[in-house]
């Protein structure tokens, strides 16, 4: 990636949302902290690389004397925090690439051990592998086996960063399912942002179809962020799936220019593309939810925050214009920020509950 | 209480102690916004009960719709906003006082819907009763019945603010056991602090001792802040309980003088006495564990923050001196505050982990 996808001064201030870090794991006094060092002139990249070698030496040490819970919750923060490390990271490709594949590593290491356990899946599709996490609810499955919820992230998110979201659907008798799809994580070593989503999550569909602990006829996806544009995707183009949630409304790119820089870079940066403009017309072709909003049939749960910096309401308006045949329930809160990270804490139990009762989960 | 425990001008602020508050579970979000609005001359108590009637009734509304943990979880969140809400409020007795019943009764209302969820009891003792919680681990009980922890608040903090810490415990297999004493919470209608806190606690082991799902022979005792001084004396004093943690070492009170003004106003409130004289010497006399100490031979682990503005390394010292028939395991954080509960996310576990050990839980 020879283009230099430099986030502009200012950005990674300006990304030290406590709301959003803080629900998505990080400790706020850890919070607080680095953006004390941060508005000093520290380095964002050292300061939460530090920050995940600090919690890896303590869940080394916590696994090796059995305390596994414990020890398996610290390398998750430690991934967490390598994660935020590489995030926004795009003008320095070596850094990015080394945070990326230490928060994989550390999830990896953290899984087996995290309860419910995470199992490492990786699944055939052509050439590639789709990489993948499975949790299952504690407890014996139901007749037929549990709900599962398939959950995709967005821009930057990836299938390390739902462990806390996934802990509320268990809770709720749901079985999770975590992929990169094109552009995340991992699986944008090989492939970047793609126009066909759909098709990985097809394959994860024929996957879980042959796992015994799930039941075939309750699956159900949810997205977040940029996952929201690819949870309404897949559903409308996967029968087999049940229930669908856009966790952020994302219609198309209309809105690209008004996006914050730092968000226009990360979009540039997934597609893979060196070359800024033809990265660009790749997004608006492959990013639009037009050729098959119409097939969506299945009950759709649109959340979305009223003040969102990234998706304008007019993303959520789209999409009520065009999947005019599924029954949907567009939660827009009056408050709300970018997938409403600033009430994280009401907004999340509730998509869950939710899903679960569009799953039959716990009944 | 006629007299005016007034905590000085700025205790109010002072006590925004934002990792406590988190991790005990107010949402930073709100904290961020409180913070704020108290820094501009809003009411504490206002502010905290506010947010107390909004999520009462955000959990009204969700149990109502049938989603009981999610708003369980809110009533819960109410509770604690109550709590934060009469915190400090020595001053203004009508106040408090709505404010504890507001938290007793919130707590009450979320508590069968927990997950596990949360049984009352009033244990019988003398003309009074002993109000307590019972929680038990989700799943089969293992022969001989669950570990069970006893949970003891401090000056404060009372039976229904260990929720997030007691599902630490129930994630490793022990029931817990959350109950006010003398002086804290309910109780404190009925009797101040009181010298024999051990008496109460030995009316709960007797009650425990009736109930099949726990097992007799694995008590444990844990106590925070004062607690962590009750929590000593009672398992100095009660050879039923097979392992104790001091969260937060306190001796005795010869550093009265040097604790922040708030606290010493709290000390003096919850004696119940009116002359700030004798209340000041009850407690001189009613807290020293100098009688007792050296009977103490269980396990005990001392965790202790170098830097408590409360109780300071003193408290240690001293205890280590007094106790030297039990083997004292010593954590001091050195860059921990009271409680160090600026490292929550880390102490928390480790000692759940600690006292799972000793009880043999989830063996």
């Amino acid at each position: 990636m020879a283009t230099d996808y430099r986030a502009p001064a200012g950005s990674e201030i300006a990304a030290l949302d406590g709301a959003r870090m803080i629900a998505d794991g990080i400790p706020y006094p850890d919070w607080a902290e680095a953006s004390e060092r941060l508005k000093q002139g520290a380095d964002w990249f050292d300061v939460w690389a530090g920050n995940g070698r600090r919690y890896e030496a303590l869940g080394d040490a916590e696994i090796a004397a059995g305390n596994t819970l414990t020890g398996a919750e610290q390398l998750w923060l430690a991934c967490i925090n390598f994660h935020y490390a590489q995030f926004l990271w795009f003008h320095d490709p070596a850094r990015r690439v080394e945070g990326q594949k230490r928060k994989v590593e550390l999830y990896a290491r953290a899984a087996q051990h995290l309860r419910p356990p995470s199992e490492r899946v990786d699944i055939p599709f052509g050439e590639l592998s789709i990489p993948a996490y499975l949790r299952l609810p504690a407890g014996p499955a139901p007749a037929g086996g549990h709900p599962c919820l398939i959950v995709i992230g967005g821009l930057e998110s990836t299938k390390e960063e739902s462990y806390l979201f996934e802990n509320m659907c268990l809770e709720r008798g749901m079985a999770t399912f975590a992929f990169d799809g094109p552009g995340q994580g991992e699986m944008f070593f090989d492939v970047g942002l793609a126009p066909d989503f759909e098709r990985y999550a097809s394959a994860v569909v024929d996957y879980l179809e042959g796992r015994p602990e799930v039941d075939n006829d309750r699956f159900g996806v949810l997205g977040r962020s940029l996952g929201g544009y690819y949870a309404v995707r897949v559903a409308a183009c996967e029968p087999r799936l049940k229930a669908c949630v856009s966790w952020g409304a994302c219609f198309d790119l209309s809105d690209f220019d008004q996006m914050p820089p730092a968000t226009k870079a990360g979009f540039l940066y997934v597609t893979g593309i060196e070359d800024p403009a033809a990265a660009r017309e790749h997004l608006r072709t492959a990013l639009d939810l037009r050729d098959v909003a119409g097939r969506l049939e299945q009950p759709t749960y649109v959340l979305h925050g009223r003040h969102d910096e990234i998706f304008p309401m007019r993303q959520v308006e789209l999409l009520q214009e065009h999947a005019t045949n599924a029954p949907l329930e567009v939660v827009v809160e009056e408050h709300g920020n970018h997938c409403a990270h600033n009430l994280a804490h009401i907004v999340r139990p509730r998509m869950a509950d939710w899903i679960a009762r569009q799953l039959g989960a716990g009944a």
